[in-house]
Formats: C-alpha cells, structure tokens, sequence
C-alpha cells in the first residue's frame, strides 16, 4: 500500500519474526534499502533480533552472505601466484596468534592477505596490537594493501569502508543490540569479509570455554560446519578448529606486552600452549596453501622456519613495509612501556585451579588495555602478564603474574582482579580444556586432544 | 564499565534476551533512559522484540505498567460521583461499538472517561470516525476531559501528550518494527492508558478471527487473563468478552459511514449485530458501574434507554459539548458524502460463504478510508456498506453492499474488492464465529453462543 521504508521493512521483519522463509529478492530489497537508510537502524535491530531466534535458512545465509560481499570491493588477488590463505579467530584473552602466524605461513611461500578487527569488550583485537609498534599503519588502501601481499605474500590491515561496508554498518548495529551471538549472523559478517579479501583458504579458530564468545561445543561446532558449507559455494576451502578459552593463551594480556610475547615466540622462545597452537595453525594454513600435503608436514615446515628465524624475518619485513619502526623484532623494549609494574604472589600452597579467562579479559579492559565502547581510547602499554596455569602446583609466595599499570592504583585494582581470577585450589583439579580438542572439515568433525596447555613437564 | 546508553541498554536487551528475568530497578533505568533518548529507538527495537519472543514476568509486566502509567497526568475523576467505567476493542472493520456505546452507558449514570486511538492499517479509528462530525473536536485539555465527564458524565478525547507519553512511543516504534502482537506488550500499553483515565472498571473487547489483530483464541484469551490480573493489581475489574471479527460487525465500514450508523442504532434501527454486541457490552460496563446488579439487568436498562431516546440525547450532549453540530444526530445527512455511490450485486444464486473482513479492512484502506501510515490523510466519506452476512441466502442480481468513492475509478476498484471479499458459494455454510463467544473475568472463562450474526429471520 506504501512503498516507504517503514512500510517494506515491516513485512520483511514481520515474516522473519513469524518463522517464515524470506526469498533472496526481498532479502536483497531490505538490506539495500538498509544500505541507503530507507530501512532506518531500529527496523533492521529489530530484524536482527528475530534472526537471532528464528535463524536462517540455508537460502538466506548464502544471500546475506552475498549482500555483505557485493555491498563493497573484491580484492583482486589473481596476480599473487599460488593459493591465498587467512585466519579469522572468534576472539580470546591472549590470543595473539595471528602476529606470529601470519608472517609465519607467508614466509613459506603461502600469501596471507590478513584483515583484523579491533578489541571490543573483554577480548583483544590484533590491530589495536599491532598499532603498539612505532609508526605501523593498519589503515592501508585496498591498493597499498594489495601491493604488499604481491611483494612480501602478506599484510595485515583494518577493515577499510571499501570492504563489506554493509557488514561494517550491521556489525556496529548488533554489537550494540545484543545480536552479535547468533551464528548465521557470525557467519554472514565473517564470510562476507574474508571472502572480499579474495582468499582460497580459510582456517577458522573457534575458541569455547567461558572465556569465549560461543562457550558451548555445541555452538563451536555449528559455527563451524556453517562456515565450512558456506565457504564451498565460493570455493573457499575452510577448516576448523576448537581450541580452550577457559583461561587466557600465553602468558600476556594487554596490547603490546601480546606483541612482545609474539616477538618472542617467532624468535623461538613464548610460552608452549601459544607454540603449539601458532605450529598447529601454520600447518592448517600450509596445507589449505597447498605448501605441504598433509598438515603434519606443514607444522614441521613451520616450526624449523620458526627455528631458522626466517618466520621472524618475514615480520621484519611487514613491519617495515607497513610504517613500523623494525627494529622492534629485535628490542621489543621499543614498545610502550607501563611506569608501574606489581608483582602478584600466591596467598597459599595449594594447585593453579583457574585462570579464568573472561574476568581476566574483563580486568584488563579496567586497566584500559580494551575498550567497553568502540570511541573508548586504549592504553597501548598496560596489561597482564600471567604465568600461572590450570593444574600447576603452587607455594605461597610464588610468582603467579605481574600486572603493568599507568598507576600505583591502578595496579593494585589489577593485582586485586588477578588474585580473584586465579584461583588456588587443595587439590589437583580436573584437567582443564584440551588446547586444541576438534578439528572440522567437509569430511566432518575429528576429536583430538591436543594439549600443550602450557604446564610445563617436570 | 561505562554508563552510557549503549552499555547500559545492552546488558538489559542481552537478559531479556537470554530469558532472565529483570528487576523493576532495572526495567526502570532501561526504560526512563529510553524516555530520556540516552536509549536509542535501534535499542528499544531489540529489546521488544526479545520480548515478543521471551515474554514478561508478571512482576515485569507490572512494572511496564507503573512505567507507562506513570510516565504521564493520571486523570483525578474523584470528584465524579460513582464509579467510573471505560471499554477497550482490540480493533476491528466495522467496529464502531464505541460511538453509541459511551453515550448509552453514560446516560444511565456510569461515568465513561474515553481515550481512543486512530485507525491504522485494515482497522479503523474512533477518534477518525468522530472528527467526521463536522467541528467535532477530539483534541481535548485534560482539564476539558474532566471537566466535561465531571458535567455531563462521558468525553471521547484521543490520546493526549499527557497521558502515558512513554507508551505512545513505545508504540509508534512497535508499530515499525513488528513488535505490536505481543500480549505482555499490549496489555501493558492498554493498561497504561487506561489506569491514567482514572477508572474503576474496564471492559475488554477482544476480536478473533481472520480479520483480527490477534486472529487465534488462545491469545486471545490469554490477554483478557493477563489483563484481568493487571486490573487486580490496580483496584480496576477488568473483564473481557471475545467476539467475531471473521467478517465485518454492522453494515457500514469507513468513518462518517459508521457515524450515521451508530447514530440509527441509537435511534432503535442499525443491524442486529451491532445492536446485540452493543447492549452486550453496555450491560456489562452498567454492571461494572455497580448501576445495574448483573450484566442482565444492565442490558435490560440499556435498551430501554435505547428505546427512549436517552442514549441519542446523550449523544447530542457530547456532540454539542466537543464543539460538533448536535444536528447530526437527528440529520445524519449532515455528514460528509462521498460523490460516487455504486451498488455491488451477487453475481450468481447460492450462499454467502465468506464476508472476509480482512480483506475489506485493507480495500477500505486503498479507499481512503484508513491510512497506511500513520501520517496519511484520510477521506472522511469514503467506504462500503455490506448488508451480505455470511450463511445468508442471495439470488443472482440482488445487491449485496454499495461502495462509497471518491472517483468512479475508485468506485469500480472498490467494487472488484467487494466482490472478491464476498465469496458465495453453492451450499449452506458453516455457521460463522458467533458474535459473542467467551466472557472472561476474575473468576475465569465462560463459554456462550451469542450469535446475533445480522442473519435476518425469514
């Protein structure tokens, strides 16, 4: 009877809300309409909410996921020779991984045309690190951004305006809506960006765990088969794994003390659950790249160019190609540096119970290391860094973390969250989660337990 | 972390989400902060439509109430002597119960304080039927409101920006956002209202069937039970009939139309169903006004003051009182007329199988009769008036309804309309819903069969 905004939006979300399956076309007539503000942000949250009840088809997935790509620029990366591979994590405390991995992989011959995101909430974001070193630009043009991946096989970026800008629009719009946890929207928003980076390859670390955005298995699991049945519909080849968030990965929280604590690992040294899980993934990454046959072969490629130090030179490179001061692969300590540094000691003997991750990444978001709205500013230097793991033996007095703060103060609220956080127990506990425990393919989904949880024998 | 809107009204939009239930502390700082426009229509949009997916708790209904209630003026009517009585319809084409309604409860000594909304989408609007009267004013002071019920025991006002302001914004955003047909929402946006007339009993009207806001029986039901309960709270029986709305009620559908209808029916003519549902529901608000003893006795009353004229004079009082021409009610001709009339004839012998109020909802919106958006102009003249009522008999050739038009283009596509609304078939039909089906009230639901379905005897 109208063909205003309102008026359209309304049936659409109406259908959507009553269980209804939406055809492509009236898919595509909202979020374009959505896209030229004629479906104005409350309509479309409150069709986001109805998706996060009713979810979608199938059909619909593949539409929004082709929505999201073809609201911006494809990537061309047909001049790059050889398969092009990326990493997208669902997000963790500590997981720094896509620093090491990515010039890691490329240094072997794989192009990672790498695109990040920024922290938000209790997780961490890889370009709020990287931006911890000297003059490194994230801002890179789609022209910049695919010059380097010609040149060096690699680069890591921000999300520009031109890529997915739908995406860009909705993503803001769920986080602010309490959408962001359904998983055909993760989905959609994911697929939708990695697949304008213009990627064969896709690894997918889904972190669960009750520091993850997804802690049940089950929705782990979901996510991951959606994803993998997305990807084949462009060709794109995805694989996933499950990996532990119930306590941070490595020892470092905190933006540039997670770039050190990288720096580190490509040197041959960092903490064995953040080695293994980085090897794990490089031989994923190295056999989606067609590099190595199988990723047992991958992983020792990847761990001798870790030894060599050609994986610590490929970051030389991209820092520098990207505005970086490099010499800080060689003296992290050109990071930004807290002023106060305190010590947190175990109150009691007893057992490393929990290190439970989310209050850590909470914590750390107090300290200013992350932001509780996306205009909050971050502190680059400050953070936590926690050696005590799930399942060590302890004695009072021992080292379990330091906290580094802007102030006294705020150091001792830190300390007073960690001592919270870690938790002592009389008891040997439980095991905590494997590391790694599944791996999903198109062929289906394999249990492992992979652990490396960092308790160090002995 | 941060307290402004976003953060604030994400963690209340995620709990309701999630199915927990909410504190009035917090349903109080969600919903003031909302008023106060530090959260965003986009927020509020996810937030109801959580809430049509999860519901409320009685103690969260209650407290949107208090929020909605209290958000504005309540009416003080205790210088009013008795109690003062109100009645609500869900909506429905054709349903004009309210313009003959007030004046006949009113007149036998039941204050009746009226607030009434506008028509939107296939269902029409009190306040747009009144406002065909010509120089009748609606847009009373609250001050004029009381005075007027003070002086002459009835005023039919529209919703005024003192009255409940947290829910006429609430509802203007439901009304583009799908999120209107949830129970918890309606009740409390009627009680809201309501409860701010200053009341002491409310009847409820609730409409099933296909041309219904609230089509099915059980939710039907449901909110006449979670109004009821609401009322108890407050001190205002509240009870509920459900009534036919599977074809259009009286003969008339659009605004002057429906005026001139409800003023023979005060005049002892109009079509039995009407008439039925009217005295019905009189008795009943006559027996909530403690005027009459039983619904009976108060039915009784009522259509002797039908019969007598006193219902008609009162009619005249509130005309003459809201600035309108008191003439209208004894020339109704005084209202205004569409140009074009054009008769709709059965185009074959057989039964009347379907009068599908829906459908001549919508057509008598293409008319102009009803707007489709809220900020559409309506035709005052314009409209159907349909004699055809299902299980009638009809011979080829005999006129089933006339259309009211602007244009004899208009004409002709409201005509088509008609004919396709009014479906006949060749064998006698099942009998349609009857008119009145359940009472409902404190002391649970009833079941009857007032069928007064405008089928003539012979």
């Amino acid at each position: 009877m109208s063909d205003n905004g309102p008026v359209v939006g309304y049936q659409t979300i109406q259908r959507k809300r009553d269980g209804l399956e939406l055809d492509a076309e009236e898919l595509e007539a909202f979020f374009r309409a959505y896209g030229a503000a004629r479906v104005p942000d409350y309509q479309m949250a409150a069709f986001l909410m109805a998706v996060f009840f009713r979810g979608l088809s199938p059909a619909e997935l593949a539409a929004l996921v082709e929505l999201n790509l073809r609201s911006g620029a494809v990537v061309d990366l047909s001049q790059v020779p050889g398969r092009k591979v990326d990493k997208h994590s669902t997000g963790g405390v500590g997981d720094k991984v896509s620093i090491a991995l990515a010039p890691l992989v490329s240094c072997l011959g794989v192009a990672v045309p790498m695109i990040s995101g920024r922290g938000l909430g209790h997780t961490g974001g890889t370009l709020d690190k990287l931006e911890t070193i000297p003059g490194f630009r994230t801002d890179l043009s789609l022209d910049e951004f695919r010059s380097q991946v010609s040149q060096i096989g690699c680069a890591l970026v921000g999300q520009t305006g031109e890529i997915a800008p739908l995406d860009r629009k909705l993503y803001a719009l769920r986080d602010v809506t309490a959408t962001v946890e359904s998983i055909p929207l993760i989905a959609s928003s994911i697929m939708g960006k990695k697949l304008a980076e213009g990627i064969d390859g896709l690894l997918l670390d889904i972190k669960r765990g009750p520091g993850a955005f997804l802690p049940e298995l089950d929705r782990a699991l979901l996510l991951a088969r959606t994803m993998i049945a997305l990807g084949a519909r462009y060709g794109c080849e995805v694989v996933a794994m499950v990996t532990a968030m119930d306590r941070p990965l490595g020892f470092a929280v905190g933006n540039a003390l997670e770039v050190e604590e990288s720096i580190l690992l490509l040197r041959g040294e960092g903490p064995p659950d953040l080695r293994e899980l980085t090897l794990a993934q490089a031989g994923e990454m190295l056999r989606l790249g067609a590099v190595a046959a199988t990723a047992q072969e991958g992983r020792r490629l990847a761990a001798r160019a870790l030894a060599d130090g050609r994986a610590l030179d490929q970051l030389r490179r991209i820092v520098e190609a990207q505005g970086g001061n490099p010499a800080v692969v060689d003296d992290p300590a050109i990071l930004p540096q807290a002023p106060v540094r305190r010590v947190v000691e175990a109150e009691r003997d007893g057992w490393v119970a929990e290190v439970a991750a989310r209050a850590i990444g909470e914590a750390a978001v107090a300290l200013g290391a992350g932001r509780a709205t996306l205009d909050a500013v971050i502190d680059p230097a400050v953070g936590f860094h926690i050696t005590a793991k799930p399942g060590e033996p302890v004695t009072r007095g021992q080292a379990l973390a330091t906290v580094d703060a802007r102030t006294p103060a705020q150091a001792e609220v830190g300390a007073a969250a960690l001592r919270a956080a870690i938790r002592i127990g009389d008891e040997k506990p439980a095991p905590p989660l494997p590391l790694i425990s599944h791996y999903v393919s198109g062929g289906g989904i394999r249990e492992v337990r992979v652990e490396g949880s960092g308790v160090r024998p002995g």
